[in-house]
């Protein structure tokens, strides 16, 4: 992104694609000053490649405003939260555009260390966005991960908050990035792939992961058949064919 | 064994003990009209080089009595049943030689298809074997693992009804056979060791394994210490020293 190599990029979002990623997660964060130009210019790229749809990731108003106005469909916003005025710009821009939007389990700026209150907190979350007219098939919500190698029942709370959001708030589609579990630890993409095992089978829908990583996607196709998702065990069947 | 290999079966106990065997899992199912002289000799040939403790693994009375007669320390009997004079056969044969016994989750012949049969059944047992003197830490139930492609929620069933269990029994530990779950699919070695995390999350205390597969002993760890069973990850650390 730094070179600014258009074709290595849309490369890169041709072999996300064929390899199974339902969205194209785009994130210029570490663009501080230049992040809005920076998400116009993915937008465009990736759209020019494929017509699945964005997940936006950003922090940043002004960068997400522009990236959905460019959006040839409605995109995934992550993510929002009820921090702040976060709740209001997010869900103005939601609203406007029809967009999906991932909502973060935590009230304050600290993620909760219990899962009862994380699960509070998406359900509170996910009532708001339902009463301001966000359609339940668009709300999504992030159960926040942690490290074990700080906390180890970091892996566990997520998996009870995925486990009790299923049960408490059946219309959200639970997802959440995996790979903070192994911070500081050997063989991440191991934790990594035990990790979404877990995670499907108390329930979660989706997570952002590289698709050009061979060994989790089969661990992905293999959980969710498992998890009683995959009708006569087709998609698992098919990866192998 | 049919060619009474003597130092073959040795070597393979040694490996097995290397690579992290808690218990030796001794069969000789396919013997049937010597099955009892086949389990003497392979009890004793065990016992030569580890004093793990042996799971004898066998429906037959005498053998069973036979090896638990021979084995050197209390073993894990695989397993015990409400079905027939099968309980009281193994539990007399328990108490005799203080063994630990595996409880099948079945009532009748027939495995259950609902976890919550299979968890009625399991706390059934548990409550029968606590009844007549079996210490609780020498309870163990099976939660019984059939095709996922047969039925698209057989996993899931193990789920729940291992989820159960630890919530209904809590003494009782559980152990499951995990191949079961993939007969008829491709890449069966992938699908146990998701099935595997998927389990110990749910509360699993142990499989029976291949602790020669180098790949399911990784995911065996690193899903121990996702689930919060590793103290400050020490065990994860030491496999990849």
């Amino acid at each position: 992104m730094a070179a600014k190599d258009h074709l290595a990029l849309q490369e890169l979002v041709r072999l996300q694609v064929e390899s199974g990623a339902d969205f194209i997660d785009i994130n210029a964060g570490t663009f501080i000053s230049t992040e809005t130009e920076m998400m116009s210019w993915l937008v465009e790229l990736v759209q020019e490649v494929t017509d699945k749809p964005l997940c936006v990731d950003t922090t940043n108003a002004d960068a997400l405003a522009t990236a959905l106005q460019l959006a040839q469909k409605p995109a995934l916003i992550n993510s929002i939260s009820m921090e702040g005025t976060r709740f209001e710009d997010v869900s103005r821009l939601a609203l406007k555009f029809g967009s999906s939007v991932i909502g973060l389990c935590q009230t304050g700026e600290k993620i909760p260390d219990r899962a009862e209150e994380r699960i509070s907190a998406g359900i509170e979350l996910a009532e708001r966005l339902r009463h301001i007219g966000i359609p339940e098939e668009n709300i999504y919500l992030d159960p926040l991960v942690n490290a074990v190698a700080v906390n180890q029942q970091a892996a566990m709370t997520v998996f009870h908050t995925v486990q009790g959001l299923k049960a408490k708030v059946p219309f959200a589609k639970i997802v959440c990035g995996l790979s903070n579990v192994g911070f500081g630890l050997p063989k991440r993409k191991l934790i990594n792939r035990s990790f979404l095992a877990m995670l499907t089978a108390a329930g979660l829908d989706g997570a952002i992961i590289d698709p050009l990583d061979q060994e989790m996607m089969e661990m992905a196709y293999a959980s969710d058949m498992l998890a009683g998702k995959d009708f006569r065990c087709r998609r698992y069947l098919k990866m192998f064919r």
